[in-house]
């Protein structure tokens, strides 16, 4: 009998919940209501229920369980697995939420930070499988970052590796919300973008977009550019390949530093597709040295939101096995 | 009986030798000239002679020899044990290294890039003792690079990864001889600190450089920066400010990204102590996110020249147990 794990991916508003076999089948899976605003006791009880909800509509016998893996928002502490305090999670202070769960469950839980399991998802079972060194970007609206090396997760002493979204692409560059300036988050995220077309509309540029925000600037959207873009606004355009250019500039540092076989770009922005992958593979690639960069394939994810759910059972299979 | 490794540290001029037991106890070591302008079979020659000596001298058992490891400059196939054609080795052209040496010494030989190798060393016998992931930068002409995760050296698919000197930390910055623009190494190597000086001097600063080099720019040396730096000229310090803050930046990054214990710093630069290491550190901590800026120490290499050597001999001892 095939051994399985259960991930439980914990979000703001939902937990997503899915139970599969080590040979990567999924057996059963769901989604339900956080339910954050109502406490610890309640999120606990949710996540509790939905483990048992896919269990039981698995048929699979409990014994076959090795563990489960639970990807939560924000820092913590992956080897004694406590969360600190997500921002999303109101009233969550340390909670040994490993202990918690694996005393209700009855077998193992581990806990990951929520950026590096969606990362592990794609290598796991995604677009990422069979590569030894990968990276994976989320990009919404912050550039989320996860990092594979030798075929493990890169975690870190703290748990903290894998920031892709805070190299640094400009000395002295925009005030990221980290407190340092230049990071590649405040060029090639959603909010990089909407950014870099205000500043444009602000120095007078002439474009459809002014009317889309109805002259409103801090209402201008991702989106909004998206559209006109696509309508054939030659300023949209021009946001677009400059945030694709900044994208390169950080991906071809991770070529050189990294030589990976694959970087996978995921989250809301990939859905304009090639007209950003394209001008993005070439940033990168004229940036780095000529091997790795014939190497390297600059992908979309291929789990969209299931990213997170599926590596946290990844991510159990590789901590219960000690592949961590 | 403890088993032993051997390095050989494959320089442009000099041929570095070293026995080590897997204790890390140094058991003979010797250096002599690389005679590179006479061709590969004297370097050859050279090599099996300087590894013959350091066995005698040891008085070691050959049975306890678990293989060689070889630094070897430029690209180079890691896998297969293939240096390509180094630029200081002329007439080398896809020579089986690994294979040459075996047949004749009769031990596993095998193949490392010597930035590697370096960083190796200091991972297995140096500063970066007991980290599980670190970073080296070797500061001389340019910037070297070296990455172990997992307790392993990253090498990456086709093994160019670990190129920290070109990560990029200025869009549109000075043209790296790599071909990009803005790479760590045209500011924060012994020439990215000249140049910074002589742009400088050319737009009219008032220093003791311009006497120094006898108002021929082009023959200012790191030396004379870091000699007026230390006689008290003004432009000098700031000069070597300016370099550490670069630095700083593109260190901030790797702290962002991989969360190590330990970055080393190595190469000719560091002579310059905490000069030059007060303000890296203070850039690069400014810069990073708090937990990983707390956890990690920049710290100078504690092998000098012999990281390379050293290196091998531990990338011997990795690869002849198959922990690579």
């Amino acid at each position: 009998m095939n051994k399985v794990v259960l991930g439980i991916d914990l979000g703001g508003t939902g937990v997503k919940t899915a139970l599969v076999s080590e040979d990567k089948v999924i057996l059963a899976q769901e989604t339900r209501p956080t339910q954050a605003e109502q406490g610890l006791d309640v999120v606990l009880g949710n996540m509790l229920d939905s483990a048992e909800a896919v269990i039981a509509s698995s048929g699979i016998d409990r014994a076959n369980i090795l563990g489960a893996g639970i990807g939560a928002p924000g820092p913590s502490n992956w080897q004694e697995g406590i969360v600190y305090s997500p921002p999303n999670l109101p009233g969550w202070k340390d909670v040994p939420l490993a202990k918690l769960m694996a005393d209700r469950l009855g077998f193992s839980c581990f806990i990951e930070n929520d950026a590096n399991a969606a990362c592990y998802g794609e290598y796991w079972m995604g677009a990422g499988q069979d590569s030894t060194n990968m990276c994976v970007l989320t990009l919404g609206t912050g550039v989320g970052g996860g990092i594979v090396t030798h075929g493990k997760l890169l975690r870190g002493i703290d748990g903290t590796a894998g920031e892709i979204g805070h190299l640094k692409v400009l000395r002295d560059g925009r005030l990221c919300g980290c407190g340092a300036h230049g990071c590649l988050e405040s060029y090639g995220s959603v909010t990089g973008l909407t950014w870099t077309a205000r500043e444009g509309l602000e120095a007078g540029i002439q474009s459809t977009l002014t009317e889309a925000c109805k002259g409103d600037l801090s209402t201008l959207t991702g989106k909004m550019v998206s559209d006109a873009a696509v309508a054939g606004d030659a300023f949209a355009n021009e946001v677009l390949d400059e945030t694709a250019t900044w994208l390169g500039i950080g991906i071809s540092s991770l070529i050189n530093i990294f030589n990976p076989e694959k970087i996978v770009l995921c989250g809301g922005m990939i859905a304009a597709g090639e007209r950003l992958f394209k001008p993005i593979r070439e940033s990168a690639k004229a940036r780095s040295f000529p091997v790795p960069a014939e190497r390297v394939e600059i992908v979309a994810g291929a789990l969209g939101n299931d990213s997170g759910v599926l590596g946290c059972a990844g991510v159990a299979l590789e901590r219960a096995t000690g592949n961590s």
